[in-house]
């Protein structure tokens, strides 16, 4: 019987000494209950993505070392920067093998950058030119693959690398080099129904390579990227193995017999259960409002942990936006240590106020009542005569600026993050207002179209037990900005059921065609390059995020 | 004699029809003059960077087609996207050379993409493996490198490439392929201090080739981006000619004598004077005050130009960096088009609003005054509870958000766009205020240290001839934010003169060794991550500007 042990984890970019005791604590942990070799996830020495640090040779080699001397009684793989090998190269992105028994070694080297979307690696690495491989494993030898190696395989590449990995590995085989397993330290991303694309992958390269192929991914928020762990495992019949998402534990695999296959938790979050899947089958999936709501919830968790941030402050509109994010704030930081400002103006309807209040209410939180009619009022005196004469739009901007003026206040007054609440939908359209409700550290929402807003407030509510926090009235009304008198997002906009599938084709596939939408609406779209340029993080769930992985020219003529 | 005109134009990104028409337009206007062929520059044809527009096939096969399609009487090489050769290939970054009585033809497809600072060809291209060749020059061959490809050969790139095209090129010269010049279509970003390196650059080129080697580079500013021209030409004996910079013409080059180059302007901006230089030698430079002042005002106004934008507003403080800026919006879209705010609070002093009146009267430009005394009461009522038991900070925000909320319902109401006034140095240091007098679609001093913004004040007025726009007592008083009684930057900020030096060390050199800088200090600069993420864009005038090429994790323990 071999027992691997994958160890999902939450690594803090930068923070080596922290994430050296994290492997170290899970290696005991994987060590006592029965594994004879313990894996990794990518790069989890330095955090991931840890972006320009990796142009500090200092930082590099600091990661290597603290790398080789990680401690383990039982053979280890890790992921790391490791040192350039000469003058005028760029590091690599390597795996490390220690083991009380044996000097560490690096063992391997990631020879596929990707180099796409949310991935920057061709401009921080050195890639290398063959796979590798361990001997420690009681005389059987392991191939080792870094994530994207094994992706060229299925083809989930948007271009073709020269090289596969894993043909590689089976060359080796072929030529009398015995593999037992080959494992993958990934640091894969998460994004919505990407599960299905992990089994076909380890299922493929299993098949390929005649034995059980180990991916482990990390789980955790890093700024916009989330990893929701789901380490998995396959075996060439096509059974697949895969741990539970959005928290950390060990996967410990027997790799003879799938089904002795066991989880341990390391912390309390989410769902424990590992999940056990016949060939052909694919692993089962929770309701995409509750994997959305686990998604954001720890991206924004973990945000304010790795920042350093322990309070949030939010504006509350009574809609339904704010009352998701309020709830996806108490739950990351705690109900005590968010605070809700609800700030009507004359065009504020009642009920705008009531919804909050009983949002705050169900969720544990505080509400403050902070009315802006004086200050709005002392403001269009001001700007009169620019107002007058000017666009509507500035008039109706205020109102949001005025409550972003006041969200800042109180958040630079405890000492609080500001969350920005909108969602992509209105992001993409540019029915929001930039320094008015885009104001804030993170948004939770920023990736979630407005129909995904109300799968995630559907699965807050069937959480909730008790009280719903999100109100039938906040679930029902209509959308509106309630920016001027008896406004609905729809008098500009088309409805959200039709509008979000033409968003989700052009953001997303590229496909811009046959699409419905108005010359005024297209024109709204094209627009609003400004706003994503200076929107704050938003945990992407996407395959299309709005960010690090979307490149717009701005001053451009398309 | 054989003449080369090297095309120094200013593309639009997206623009295929604007920039083949001033493609066209140029290499017309050079054969009537005498050029036996023409040389655009890199992309001239998307317009640099084209980013993620590059991940659209129908958008590269269309600039390859227009590319294929321009008409020139002489042969005219053009920098342009080029379709990927097979399916899950990247397109590649190459050039095409047309003329009248020749089929048109892809001469050169790009070997080194650099993927570093602000370059991210790597993410986009297909890295060729040979350089190009074309032989069309009456017989003679001509050598095709496109902007990286040459910049190997002297060592100036941060880490090696496997290849070397100009050594390449030299190696098919000593296998009997005849040069008799070999040029380099850039896009070469502007840097301070940039010019000697080309210039050497060239130099090498043409002395390891034995032949003259033409590098021709756009102008203009894309976003962040600014390209100074400054096409360059260097003969094998060390001879250089330069082109202008911050303006489009065409360099008239004489391969067999250097001394016969012409410029021909296309616009009235800028320094006509081409320069020749002798062996040794290096190019002479303007002021540094001057060239920033050049660049940004370019930056600024291409800005506007290719985003449709006429008007500006801002925020006039009477300080240094708005009055600046106030100067460069004029020059950029014109005095007429742009509306300054002086908003004095309680805290301001009686010479902000006599100094901001100075200003704009010099300039010609409109200046509102807007007190902010009664909107600041009624915002202090507001969140009295919040700011009495809060941190102070607070309440100096809330009047920079203030400002902000009314410079831009100004904007708003007049189809304006912001700008932000503030400086590299207090943005490093957060001395300045997220959703307040960052507020803005550009920052044209986002990458000058406050320093070089009193350099630029210096050239602003020697070249305003009558009254300088930035008065006596805007240059002589202490730096203040006036957001607190008496306050001034000095008092939490060391004195610009120290500090700058100490920051350009720590953002530009990654020198952060033996600095004087206090703890207190050094935390302000670790704490400003959110207020770099959410940076406009801003001119890029040093060697690490905030932005495109500055990739730092927020979330992370360092």
């Amino acid at each position: 019987m071999t027992v691997i042990a994958l160890l999902q984890l939450d690594p803090t970019v930068g923070d080596i000494a922290g994430n050296v005791a994290l492997v170290e604590a899970a290696a005991a942990k994987a060590a006592k209950a029965g594994a004879d070799m313990a894996v990794a996830s990518e790069l989890v020495i330095s955090g991931y993505p840890p972006r320009d640090m990796l142009m500090d040779a200092t930082f590099v080699s600091a990661c290597e070392m603290a790398a080789m001397g990680v401690s383990s009684s039982i053979p280890l793989l890790i992921g790391t920067p490791l040192s350039a090998e000469k003058s005028r190269q760029k590091p690599f992105n390597g795996a490390v093998r220690v083991a009380d028994s044996r000097t560490a070694k690096i063992v391997g080297r990631k020879q596929l950058l990707p180099t796409y979307d949310v991935f920057d690696e061709g401009r921080y690495f050195q890639a290398d030119d063959g796979p590798g491989i361990d001997r420690s494993l009681r005389g059987a030898s392991v191939g080792i693959t870094i994530c994207e190696d094994a992706w060229q395989h299925i083809g989930e590449v948007p271009a073709d690398y020269p090289a596969d990995p894993i043909e590689q590995l089976a060359t080796w085989q072929h030529q009398g080099e015995p593999l037992a397993i080959t494992v993958n330290l990934s640091s894969s991303p998460y994004h919505l129904a990407k599960e299905g694309v992990r089994a076909r992958l380890v299922r493929k390269a299993a098949s390929t390579l005649g034995h059980p192929f180990l991916l482990c991914n990390q789980i955790g928020g890093n700024d916009d990227l989330l990893f929701d762990g789901r380490s998995i495992v396959g075996w060439p019949d096509g059974t697949v193995v895969q741990g539970p998402a959005w928290c950390s534990g060990i996967l410990m695999v027997n790799i003879e017999n799938p089904s002795a296959a066991q989880w341990i938790p390391l912390d309390s979050n989410g769902d424990d259960d590992l999940e056990i899947v016949g060939a052909g089958a694919e692993p089962t999936m929770p309701s995409k409002g509750q994997d959305l709501l686990s998604a954001v919830t720890l991206g924004l968790g973990d945000y304010c942990k790795k920042s350093g941030i322990g309070k949030i402050v939010l504006g509350m509109s009574g809609g339904i936006d704010s009352a998701v994010c309020a709830a996806i704030a108490c739950q990351a930081v705690g109900a005590s240590n968010v605070l809700g400002l609800a700030m009507p103006s004359r065009h504020s309807s009642d009920h705008s106020i009531e919804d909050a209040k009983a949002t705050a209410e169900a969720l544990g939180m505080e509400l403050q009542i902070l009315p802006i009619n004086e200050i709005h009022e002392s403001v269009d005196e001001t700007l009169q005569g620019e107002l007058d004469a000017g666009n509507p739009v500035a008039k109706e901007n205020l109102q949001a600026r005025i409550r972003g003026t006041l969200v800042m206040g109180a958040a630079n007054a405890r000492g609080a993050m500001a969350i920005a609440t909108g969602n992509k939908s209105e992001l993409a359209m540019g029915y929001c207002t930039l320094y008015g409700d885009m104001n804030g550290g993170y948004a939770p929402l920023g990736d979630l179209y407005k129909t995904e807003v109300y799968e995630v407030a559907h699965a807050i509510n069937a959480n909730a037990g008790g009280k719903s926090p999100i109100t039938e009235s906040t679930m029902t009304k209509a959308p509106s900005a309630e920016l001027a008198p008896d406004q609905k997002d729809e008098d500009n906009l088309p409805p959200y059921t039709v509008l979000d599938p033409i968003l989700e084709d052009w953001i997303e596939r590229g496909i811009r065609n046959a699409s419905p939408l108005t010359p005024e609406v297209l024109s709204r779209m094209h627009a609003n390059e400004h706003k994503r340029w200076q929107l704050c993080p938003a945990p992407r769930v996407s395959n299309r995020a709005f960010g690090q992985g979307w490149r717009q020219p701005l001053a451009s003529r398309r």
